[in-house]
């Protein structure tokens, strides 16, 4: 499969849904890349392509796939095979900008910015004020709109290539886990079975789906920190349980998961009630929130089928959105499965579409024993649900 | 040395320059920065820590340091010990950024955004219309200024332990030079002499300055494309040059460098006049350029010197800017050593200060035999400008 496959499938896709929604012209509008990079050109241009001077990429509803470059990046944005059109320049892009948003003159130019979607963000305010000035004397500064919608759609809706990538590093994420519950035994810290997951992951090729010093993140028994915070010198214990979250990059494309494993005490043959119980809140919870993923359902309200699954079993509140899509990246952007508060913005309000990978993540903590997390990764299709994951039904007992 | 060490002299510093400029307060506000990340985050708070939530970190005039950060990511950001105060929010960021802006009361914020400067550049316009939001309510909208100056100085003017770690990868840099010289033979293709780069650079533990797939980049013979093109399957040969572009990432910090070497043909001792002249003139202007480089000279008069000086020996204009900072990414954003050209905007008006570290760098074809290019890294010094890299005096024969 050619390096470009993924650019051209979106550069296609993106033409697809400015038609869909009826917005003539879309810019994609960057510089300097490797200090300020626009989540947008790993879609439509390429994930590790770096463009140092003033670039442009136009893609029109009547089709037109143009790129305005840099001389010494022309041949590689030729080399993609998405554009039709790649223009040069030396001192400055401003005139053949122009040029040639007047030659489409298009009603309305969307440009990638977003309260709440920072993947469809990635134009700086000095970039947008460079692009107010530029348009200035042409009748275009007034037509500039955000490209929240297309940027969404086009990110949310995975294509065949992109499906199988994640489907691929789910898998891999799957054997990795299993691999850990093999190698588990008490007393090992989580910096250790931190070491043991990296080596696996690497023995595969593959590197983490997130910051490696936070992937995976593991909760060892009942004093370790939850959430965002390196692997510790916790230690696992019979008694206590074991959380881990952590995705793999395999072909771009990423995986998130959560699994966890209770470590029998002296005596026992399965796990004790309250890690059990806590363990059924957390898959019950993660059930009712697949069962509410369908295509047409706001974001928030699948997060609010989970989370008062949750609550209603009597567990406390989790301090974070239930779901987000994954794709190139762990938080791939656009609908966000979040309650509404304040910082989630609007995403929350988008809708779930067809062909959106989303995670299901929530957890709980169980006093002396530590805390049941668990996420699942799953493909919205039009009429159901597809688990890329095979989802936890038992705590794992070591 | 502390991981945080950087952080902590850069924060300092950053202090130090809000009394000088006369600016009452710096707000860095990012969020989900593994999709768009502010530049400025690497210099004072860690190059790997990402921040899913809306942060914000406001230094004053009066010596605050304040950090606003979503739950989870109290601990990591404590554990810098460069901020003496870490709020900590679970809905959303509005109220504590407000509330601790009212406690404050600057006259003026500057925030991320500039056309001329990508390092300073880091606020996205989304995140822009979010903080005119916020600030609506409170006197503060009408306050926002640009933190472009702040935001130069501060990347510009290198700490000792930012110069140590830059000195350290020039050192690399050349240990590798050396290294090729050995290795080359007539008969080589660019991808071969990369791939052993490459090698050479793993070895001593060490990643590209920049993009992989372009660091190096390699101009063997008169055919191969000068500039951002990919190694391809040009080969040396006896009678023509080799020019390299590359530079290596140790501890964060990188070098960029060029150098060019000539393959005898037979019954040559020394490389033929054309040859020679073109590496006399190209060292000459960097020599030009170099005398030009002191404290107070604006950026397009030592690209001016360099430029005039080659121009005037009867080589072609090169289409880009002589020099450029260097520092924890290649071109590290502030003031430009380059012509007076639309793309450049404000950046070639800035002026040169002590402790920046710049990179010279030009180059002229020469028929028939390829392209001799040559980058050395220079410390300004208040009275002099320090070599960190041993300039390359004579084309290297193979």
């Amino acid at each position: 499969m050619s390096p470009h496959q993924i650019a051209r499938e979106k550069v296609e896709q993106a033409v697809e849904i400015l038609r869909e929604k009826n917005v003539d012209a879309w810019l994609t509008f960057v510089r300097e890349t490797p200090l300020t990079r626009d989540p947008s050109l790993s879609l439509i241009v390429s994930p590790d392509l770096q463009l140092t001077w003033h670039s442009a990429f136009i893609l029109s509803q009547r089709g037109d796939r143009i790129a305005i470059v840099g001389r010494f990046d022309k041949e590689n944005i030729e080399a993609i095979g998405a554009y039709t059109e790649v223009q040069m320049y030396d001192a400055g892009i401003g005139q053949a900008l122009v040029t040639t948003l007047l030659r489409l003159n298009p009603d309305s130019i969307a440009v990638n910015f977003s309260e709440s979607d920072p993947a469809a963000d990635g134009l700086t305010h000095g970039l947008w004020l460079t692009l107010l000035q530029a348009l200035n004397d042409a009748p275009f500064a007034g037509r500039l709109i955000s490209a929240e919608k297309i940027v969404n759609a086009l990110r949310g809706r995975k294509t065949p290539t992109e499906i199988a990538r994640i489907t691929d590093a789910v898998a891999d994420t799957e054997a990795i886990f299993d691999e850990v519950t093999a190698f588990l035994k008490p007393g090992q810290t989580e910096i250790e079975i931190a070491e043991f997951i990296h080596d696996r992951m690497k023995s595969r090729g593959l590197t983490t789906a997130w910051d490696i010093d936070y992937c995976p993140t593991l909760t060892a028994g009942p004093n370790s920190p939850v959430g965002h915070a390196a692997p510790g010198n916790s230690r696992t214990a019979r008694g206590h349980l074991l959380q881990i979250d952590f995705g793999v990059n395999k072909n771009g494309y990423v995986s998130d998961m959560q699994r966890t494993w209770y470590f029998l005490a002296p005596g026992e043959a399965k796990p004790p009630a309250d890690a059990q119980q806590a363990f059924e809140a957390v898959r019950g919870a993660i059930l009712a929130g697949a069962d509410s993923l369908y295509t047409g359902a706001p974001g928030w309200k699948v997060d609010m089928a989970a989370r008062d699954y949750l609550m209603e079993a009597g567990y406390p509140e989790y301090m974070h959105a239930t779901g987000h899509h994954i794709g190139q990246t762990v938080h791939d952007g656009a609908t966000v499965l979040g309650p509404r508060w304040e910082r989630y913005g609007q995403s929350v309000y988008g809708e779930v579409e067809a062909d959106n990978v989303f995670t299901l993540e929530l957890g709980a903590a169980v006093p002396g024993r530590g805390y049941v997390g668990l996420e699942e990764d799953l493909l919205v299709t039009p009429g159901a649900v597809e688990w890329l994951s095979h989802p936890q039904t038992e705590l794992i007992c070591v």
